[in-house]
């Protein structure tokens, strides 16, 4: 079979406006047999946290040789550079303010450009709009096989920033926080089993406090939670989520992005109320 | 002209998350050839109902061959069985909790199989996120050709529900209920011109009571309502609508998804207020 | 390289229900092999003004042949014709209602044709949506190349409204007006570089007010501006916007779309508040 060109979309542009085609009508006058993919357009405005987080859960799902581009760009028309990071499966094409940051983590190799060659920019380039005028481009000069070493020199310099990791808050204690609320008001804390072995292993007891809520059961679905009842689980993003059956865990619990989650194992989840 | 894969995504995770995105990368790395066509993300959370109106009014417009993914799954992780059913034209996957009775209603003939073939399953399946574990691969199994016998065997007792439908309510009565509201604010009921003749004919008096308003006429078209006017039109659902011309009839009635519809033919029409 | 047939989709459709999925299989089940971009389907409902904005800023970036449907129709169901425009590099299919107003600005060399050839519909033909049993096809054949005189008659007397334009309001100074907000509160008006040259020219004193804020800075990049400092910017819709640094200008001046801004050149500016 020959090689299909595939692009996916990770922007803060929201679908209300006419960006996002324009966007894909740049790609696709480029390279118009490629399958254009939209991660989401809904990461919060300017919030390369979250943009991070997105492109992190999404882009190892694709076929080999899938470009990715990802835009939260606040820092437009500015001099933050324009980058193309290449790992052994995957070109990404962003700003270099961080947006990459966990797929840096998640990949042993990658090679960062600098994209500095404009005359694959489609001109005129405006100040304001580099997803239409610069990135998508390139990204789809790269879906086309354009080698990346042409779009401009490797850099060592890049912006990276470390992922908010639980931290120890005392014996038997952590303190995490709620990465993101997703659709369905589950809280998606920053806590992965390699964080807090005993949560998952249900051999010991613990107490979970976010927001107005203790929590102190794990379970596998969430149809196995009772009416109303908030509880964790292993969420599919890897990290545990604080949920409830058919309902707003985010609600009930009165605890939003960012909020404090803390986690209290052995003799601190029987000695009392944590953090 | 050479078979294209279509497989198209009805379900309610929402575009603001990456959850359809990671879908998208699990179907396009088996079958990158595949065209992958949204028909909503916005079915109302775990709404079981709203998934099979949706998916019903949909998947025939599609060609021959389609395979439709359809996933409003509160039972995910729990024995709830994954299925395909096969009609004539289309494959469906989807949870076995009624989300394709609708479709069921209408295909004469339908084979319904259980999935139990995990090694089509995107590993390791996670607990909470069969769309992209479960249905996503198989659907692109599907549309790759693979024979839908070897994902399980056929089983006849599937999961099936009744659409709503309006009852008598007395003599020339009909008790309905409004579906859904649309984006434009309109009123979609589940009454069709089979359940009332009369409404459509435009020879006998009629009445229709959906929440503050009385309704005592029938449209062609939004655009010959005068304005505020609240009115009846045969959408293009097949079903009575509630409307107004240029305005969302939802907030002048006062009424909104589920609210009773109460139909008065003839001389209960004349009588007075019905219900 | 085969032509590929693109198409794309402008509309007022919402993505909440299942029309923009019903369109897409109508075009599906006639060219399987089209790519179909949505440009977006949050046009304001009803509004063709904003219709006509949103595809006059994005059509010119596909690749030639595109076909562009655009359906802002709450005239669906009357007398008005439905229409195929055809420029030199594209085909637009439309409602003749004026939303392809802002294209026919833009193109030198436009035919205009009265779709008549009812073979082409997806029967039956409901009187309410007619983007997917009239417009989807008759894009659909398009794309397909058929020839667009096969449709129908040539008209001369398509309907065409003049986008509002600045006006003079005295001597130096300009009543213009916001034309829309954007996805991040930005406040884009219809002043263009050609409008008001002293504006961009950053030689002479100039004053904007809108809502309740005066404007005397013209930026080239959103990151220059202070916290909470509202500036203007040249967008990359070609028109003067009203903005802030990660912040919505709309929410902060209090103006939204429709609202007046007034221009204030030179003398006009230093003699004080303007309109």
């Amino acid at each position: 079979m020959p090689h299909r060109p595939i692009i996916t979309l990770t922007t803060d542009f929201g679908t209300n406006d006419h960006f996002v085609g324009a966007v894909k009508g740049v790609i696709l006058d480029i390279v118009p047999e490629a399958a254009i993919v939209d991660i989401t357009h809904a990461i919060q405005a300017y919030d390369v946290l979250d943009g991070a987080i997105a492109i992190s859960q999404t882009y190892s799902y694709f076929p080999t040789g899938t470009v990715h581009m990802v835009v939260v760009d606040p820092g437009v028309g500015t001099t933050r550079r324009a980058i193309i990071a290449s790992s052994d499966g995957y070109h990404f094409v962003a700003p270099d303010n961080g947006v990459l940051s966990m797929v840096y983590a998640k990949e042993e190799r990658i090679h960062v450009r600098h994209i500095t060659s404009d005359h694959y920019f489609h001109q005129p380039v405006s100040s304001t709009f580099h997803g239409r005028d610069v990135f998508a481009p390139c990204a789809a000069y790269l879906a086309k096989l354009v080698d990346s070493h042409k779009f401009g020199e490797e850099i060592e310099d890049y912006v990276k920033f470390a992922a908010p990791r639980p931290k120890p808050n005392g014996e038997n204690k952590l303190r995490a926080v709620v990465l993101k609320v997703d659709r369905f008001g589950n809280l998606i804390t920053n806590v992965t089993p390699e964080d807090a072995p005993a949560l998952f292993s249900r051999k010991s007891a613990f107490k979970i406090v976010v927001g107005n809520k203790e929590i102190t059961t794990i379970r596998a679905a969430y149809a196995e939670g009772a009416q109303g009842e908030v509880f964790g689980i292993l969420g599919s993003m890897g990290f545990l989520e604080i949920v409830a059956n058919r309902a707003p865990a985010a609600q009930i619990t009165g605890a939003g992005k960012g909020a404090e989650v803390s986690i209290l194992l052995g003799g601190a989840a029987a000695a009392g109320k944590g953090a």
